[in-house]
């Protein structure tokens, strides 16, 4: 079985959740190269040893005929320039969530990928979480009847840093963090949304209004088939990460999530008590985990990733109609 | 002590429910007199040997000097007249949810009250829950710091009989059954709804078409301080009675409700379960009993209710504009 | 339907719970009289009005005609006395757990209920809770298979006072308290004890061991049929008051017990927090109050109660030899 | 850093949990050479290409002088000759539970141990388990106060293979699987135990007692500072791997355990229903790998690792004193 190799774009939180693993040599890939413009850390940070290769710009990586897929895990506003280079190199691509913070810029990566044939993959890491994909498993097998009302709320447990918040970089609450629940409503109710309609606030971290980005929205849903929607995406609600969804059927529903990390409860004079999930590395590990595993095996077998271009745009299309929602005050429908 | 005589103006369930904590003799009240259409029900229901005098026209309950408050609690489109009469009989009333269906109609009652200076109550029992009651006490005790987002789902176990759920009769949907959430999540917000946008829709129980109304509907809110609201109203869930409500503060959240009825877990080879609560008896009989303790109280001590008419006015708003937005498709303003 | 006229000799707190519920005339029973030595603290409890004798010698509640049955909710040391010349009176008898400290006073208060041919019914409340009342039904329909394993934690929130808990007047721990798990688990096992070891000790509450008293007491158990059986009964576990009871079947096990009282979760930077039941009162009130349906019923339409003076003798046949293994440091083979 | 060398001594089940872990490259270490009976399995398994060597005599995987550190993961009453064997090559030794079956074994295998100097870890996985490890953290920092009561329930799904069960080769129930709650609760309890006294019976795999084994039992301990515990040990419960463990503090108690594996619930009209741990490995396989980093962090830094001989030898003690108990129907003193 030949060694698939692996670039990694961008040495940030994300990207050293996925380098970390491809440390561990998954399904026979490896770590061959990274790109990042800080080598020292992360000459630091790979602890060297097993010959991966640093560059301090993204286009030697992708030069670096040795290489057969690269992760895109840089901020959003530099995905664009990235993925249709990448394109251009022949290489499969996986991107990191949200893939672009326009339909514009997105509908031209999506052009170079198909142009150039390669495969490509986008950072929806929930669908490969053993919670969200028994949900879905159980729908399609008809177990709550049919999907009629869909619920979910993500919440951080911290403010975000206000320069990285900036909807002009983060593309705003709801681009960067209710688009999960866009990719993971649709999928689950098996349906399209239609309209929204979107109240939002500085509710929880009053210094992101300085930047232009609230920090609570609500969004309620109405999808193509009658089926109603509702998503809560909200910053420092301080107890922990608490990503909960559930899916009402015509027979069942079905509550996704977990608030506890730790096996033990405490018993005291003052309650019961047990602890939360602090973050979402605590949360979500394995379901990067089996997302990269994914992408290792797609290029392994040339098949496409369950997650790919289309489901990147049909998120990103219901996160901006939700956006403009907002401003608006009114019910948008969503953009084809 | 003297005793405190009650008259029960209808023996439906809600009425039957109170007539039978009254035959308890509550905090020195009796059950004195009933009003019912069927008067044989009534005589078997009530086992008589307790001197019960029973009408089929609530002028003469109304006209009876012994009794010191009467419960109306008619179908919803009848409370207007009964309210109005036994104001005029100088009667303390206890007037079950939805006070009217309209606000004029709202409106010349409570004027009818304040004329006659007669203690007025409105049911909404879920105040003297004890899972609501002590997330106000914890939210006015600071322990949240600032409530900013608001939740509630209340979903039903069945289908509604149509005659009965026909918006002419009931309101429908969100008058009916989302109007204990407009009650509640002001009341723990600490402020008021100024906007609601609603969806809603035909999900669950088709036949309910044929009448006009709706069995589904998510709305959403914005208080006048910022802070924002949403709930799912829902009938024919399958699963039980399924109550809940959540608080987000600025420093913890508080989720209130209870799905499980029988403190019994089975652990199988098909999974760990445990029942539901069927219906609202099961989660709220304790709440309409303290409910009726404080409106024998306020009689015996000359007192206002804590839930009195202003409360009924403000649900009955919110329950208008919501329902209005969803036949509109836009939001809508708060009437004063 | 004639009232059925009840006397409750002892108004400590069972006393109290039984009067009060007697004041509501259940099942068309009443409060007819009560004895008690201190009879002001009576008539400020009872509040009057309803008619009600109060005596400071039970022989004369006994000799009054007009009672039917009594409620014999003194301090077990009386017991004998009191159940014997309620038998002489022809009255219905409930008794309260243990109805005695020893094997011989139990076999002769059986023998003077047996000759006197009247109901006797003994205190086990939990036999009529909603959750160990599911389990027994389930266990009956086999729904778990053979029962084979049984398991029960009892556990207090406080210590007792030391005269109270003398093995003298309470017959100490094991007798106390664990005597109800004695009287659950041959009933869910539907089985009997054979053999039991007890290992004991003061940790919890120090001060009981001036008294000859144990804290904390775990008790093995076989039984006849093979299965197997344990159980913890301890005071002063500071977190609430803790009754667990499981039932492991060849198919599956049943879980008992509920340690949340009221249906609100606080979520806070330090964890997910839920209150826990305080005492018994929070959570067996309804099982005494069904407990004294039953009997009420029992002496309406002359029927056996389901918990009788030979439950009554099991449980302390057990409680016995689990006292002596204790103190004998050696598994001892229960009494016939 | 240099690499350190792994071989692996048996390829079953624990064997291969290990041999997977080892593939990752974890702390600096590798997977030098496995020994097995099967080696065309082993093959398979390894799927090359890390040049592993696969050998058929663990002794000469011993003489292989590359080796620094051997896992011994074959069948337990072969670890005497193994361990000694591994000691005498001079390699650090981690040997899963139970080392032995006998104390003299034991006391053989650590006297070896000792002699060459060598460290030796015992495979006691929940120590490093998240729940358990918290637990031991908490009390040591005073949360609960003192210690008091120790319970542990460890119930397997299915019954074992008969041949595999048979006491002569597993030990027997009590040293199979009870050994892991003898190794946590001393170590919680943070004190030993002095005294035991178990019933045992077939209930749930009658076909082990033609092998001599049980597949039920219930321990009874004294430890010597006078606090108590018990376990539940059991096979064949058939509902999933329940591992349970708690600890009463003279201030609160603890509870370790977890039975759900998959973050969703179902909400059905039959109740509410959520999956369970099927088996060890989806309970502890985070355990197995922190014990592995242990080990390899333990060689890198040569200091003692936290679960030596002294530990192997304690639980063995109580577990050998447990299964006597059981034979003879007495308490039985823990041997020194």
């Amino acid at each position: 079985m030949a060694t698939i190799n692996i670039g990694v774009i961008g040495l940030g939180r994300i990207g050293r959740i996925n380098s970390r693993y491809l440390l561990r040599h998954p399904k026979g890939a490896r770590l061959a190269a990274v790109s990042t413009r800080r080598p020292e850390d992360a000459k630091k940070f790979l602890d060297s040893g097993d010959n991966i290769k640093i560059y301090t710009d993204y286009h030697d990586l992708l030069a670096d005929a040795a290489i057969d897929g690269v992760l895109v895990v840089t901020r959003t506003h530099t995905h664009h320039d990235i993925v249709i280079a990448a394109a251009g190199a022949g290489k499969a691509i996986f991107c990191e969530k949200p893939i672009a913070l326009t339909l514009s810029q997105t509908d031209s990566m999506l052009a170079a990928v198909k142009k150039a044939g390669v495969l490509f993959q986008v950072g929806f890491m929930r669908r490969f979480d053993k919670g969200f994909a028994a949900a879905k498993q159980r729908i399609e097998a008809g177990d709550i009847g049919d999907p009629i009302v869909a619920y979910a709320v993500s919440r951080d447990p911290n403010c975000p840093e206000s320069d990285w918040a900036a909807p002009s970089n983060s593309g705003g609450l709801i681009l960067d963090l209710a688009i999960h629940d866009f990719d993971m409503l649709p999928w689950l109710m098996q349906d399209e949304v239609e309209r929204v309609y979107a109240e939002g606030g500085n509710l929880a971290c009053p210094e992101l209004a300085a930047v232009g980005d609230i920090d609570t929205a609500i969004i309620n849903m109405r999808f193509a088939g009658g089926g109603l929607g509702y998503v809560e995406a909200g910053r420092n609600c301080r107890y922990g990460y608490d990503i909960r969804c559930e899916i009402r059927g015509t027979d069942a529903t079905l509550q996704i999530g977990e608030l506890r990390d730790t096996p033990i409860m405490a018993l005291t004079p003052h309650g019961v008590t047990h602890d939360t999930v602090a973050w979402f590395e605590e949360r979500f590990t394995p379901a990067y985990h089996k997302q990269l595993d994914h992408f290792i095996e797609c290029i392994r077998l040339d098949k496409p990733p369950l997650v790919g271009a289309a489901d990147a745009r049909t998120a990103l299309r219901i996160s901006l109609a939700a956006t403009r929602s907002y401003h608006e005050g009114q019910p948008v429908t969503v953009a084809r």
